[in-house]
């Protein structure tokens, strides 16, 4: 890697993280909190690692808004076992859930709710996944209304929520806290960490204590929400050193101004990457629909996949990383998460200028 | 914290991990091999980490012995999750599964097994659970026949395998590579990381790749061993900065001789524990049978709960932390997992004397 630039990070996760979040873990490593050994070498049950615990809980709630009525619950897995957990849960025999599908994580999570039972799409989209439609089913009827916040994929994302007649049900791996959140609308709300929140093996999730009540309790004990709401994510031995980074990176966010002010960068971020797509519009082709464009995620091509391939290089040769689009997509992929500045976006659009006026 | 004593952790998990692991994490934790980023920051899919998974899972096949008829996967959730997941891969409907409960974590295990399918307790001790029985249940005609080769809650451990009729299961969370390993005599092991291998928030799984063929495919794909199997736990994110640093610990258990030098030192430092415990038979009452002693976890009690409370604070005043017993069983626990040194069980060993004399 090149001496002579800073690396930009814009992997799509695990993705950069804040630099003051890790050089406090950096920093006491090998002393927690003065008592002499790692945060990682400390009981779960013990007083020094919960302080992290409850302080990790009270940073949810107060940068995502949540009220007493949610739990806020640190597991593991990450997306693809709550893929699987949620219809464990929720998808009562008999009832049927309501996907929609909006991209391709989406399509993973209904074809692990259907080896657990009757999940259909809602959406019917084909497969380019280049929008969010306007007009959203409403999952009357159904046990759940299941959406993906974000499409890291596709590079589209929700910007406005739709109205649901059923529990509303999201994957927002890739945009919590990236905006303020109104969670009350939401039954369960759950993110890998790796994006936005903190280092992968950790799993938030936002869940309605009420609608946990209703959960089904024929399956195994470790898969019920409700047993993680009930011993506050210590159930079972917790990745203490991930929901300890998770707290450093909250504690950062915060410290920027929260979730409003995330929203600020992260609109700005965005607006300078599609700026320079838009300045070179037969160089750099965008899927995404206008309305529809993700603030996170920022997927193009340009002319060739030769092309891709060559402003992926250059980029990488100028300390700009993880911009090669996904091995199923291909293309080129901006991933503009909480921790990029203004000036990582800026510096990229510049740089694509650039690219397009040498180049193209 | 005392300012005068270094801290010797004997924590039950997450325990005490080596120095020089730890050491290293924080050296590069914020430029991991020259990358200018850390560890956490890269893809999972990149060759910086990549080098990474494929060096921890070449430790483990060295250190435990793994031959190639074997998978190593480095999994999430733990051994609570592990319950779970092994009956819905492995008890097939109207098949049975034996669990031979030797203490309170195999009895867990079981409960989680009976929420999947027809399983039963084929040791039936009485609740104490002070000994691994001489003559053993094969598990003739089961699915599977469980076991738990470490008791950390009463203090027991297997000191020779049973010969087993059934495909022979292993929670191993709390003895993993404290001593060498017949991998062959298993179909699978599983293991929590956060005592000898590493933190919370990684599960060792080794398992026989015939007996995954066997396995039920009416699960949720993430539940499947043969899933993480087939994509070399790469199928979905895996926890990158847990596995980096289970790799630091075998890399220093490595240093150290391997195997064989862990089975030294932990037969040393468990025979300077119970040496002491014998030395003051009616201060100190140890409920595990002789032939049945854990060397990983000393369980014992004082004449009185006032004195284990004493014991345990005067320790802690030592720099001796983590003896307090399982909040389930109350008493005194020494917990020698690798990390722990002769010396640190030689101090102990000298702060028992001196205190039976000193209070007996």
């Amino acid at each position: 890697m090149s001496e002579t630039h800073r690396i930009i990070n814009f992997n799509a996760g695990p993705a950069g993280l804040p630099r003051p979040a890790l050089e406090r873990a950096r920093d006491e490593l090998l002393d927690f909190d003065g008592t002499g050994i790692s945060v990682m070498e400390h009981s779960h049950r013990g007083e020094a690692y919960g302080r992290v615990h409850d302080e990790a809980e009270a940073l949810v709630r107060e940068l995502a808004g949540v009220p007493d009525s949610h739990a806020v619950l640190f597991l593991q897995g990450g997306a693809s076992q709550a893929f699987a957990t949620v219809p464990m849960n929720f998808l009562h025999a008999g009832r049927r859930a309501d996907y929609a599908v909006s991209g391709g994580w989406g399509e993973k999570a209904l074809a692990e709710a259907r080896t657990v039972g009757d999940a259909r799409d809602v959406l019917g989209l084909d497969r380019e996944w280049t929008r969010i439609p306007a007009e959203h089913p409403d999952g009357d009827g159904a046990a759940y209304l299941h959406i993906t916040s974000n499409n890291t994929l596709e590079g589209t994302q929700y910007h406005r929520w739709p109205d649901a007649k059923a529990p509303l049900v999201a994957d927002m791996s890739s945009d919590i806290l990236s905006r303020p959140l109104d969670v009350p609308r939401f039954s369960l709300i759950y993110a890998g960490a790796q994006k936005n929140l903190g280092p992968s093996g950790v799993t938030l999730v936002i869940v309605d204590r009420a609608w946990i009540a209703t959960a089904r309790t024929d399956i195994p004990k470790i898969f019920r929400f409700a047993t993680h709401a009930a011993e506050r994510s210590l159930y079972n031995t917790p990745p203490t050193f991930g929901i300890y980074l998770l707290r450093n990176v909250l504690a950062w966010t915060r410290d920027q101004g929260g979730a409003p002010a995330m929203e600020a960068r992260n609109r700005a971020k965005a607006a300078l990457v599609y700026a320079a797509i838009d300045a070179a519009p037969d160089y750099y082709r965008c899927p995404a629909a206008p309305g529809s464009r993700s603030w996170m995620n920022v997927v193009f091509r340009l002319p060739t996949e030769a092309l891709d391939a060559r402003f992926v290089a250059a980029a990488k040769a100028q300390g700009m990383i993880g911009l090669k689009g996904h091995r199923s997509t291909g293309g080129v992929r901006a991933s503009l998460y909480n921790a990029v500045s203004v000036d990582d976006a800026r510096a990229l659009a510049d740089f694509m200028n650039d690219f397009a006026k040498r180049e193209g």
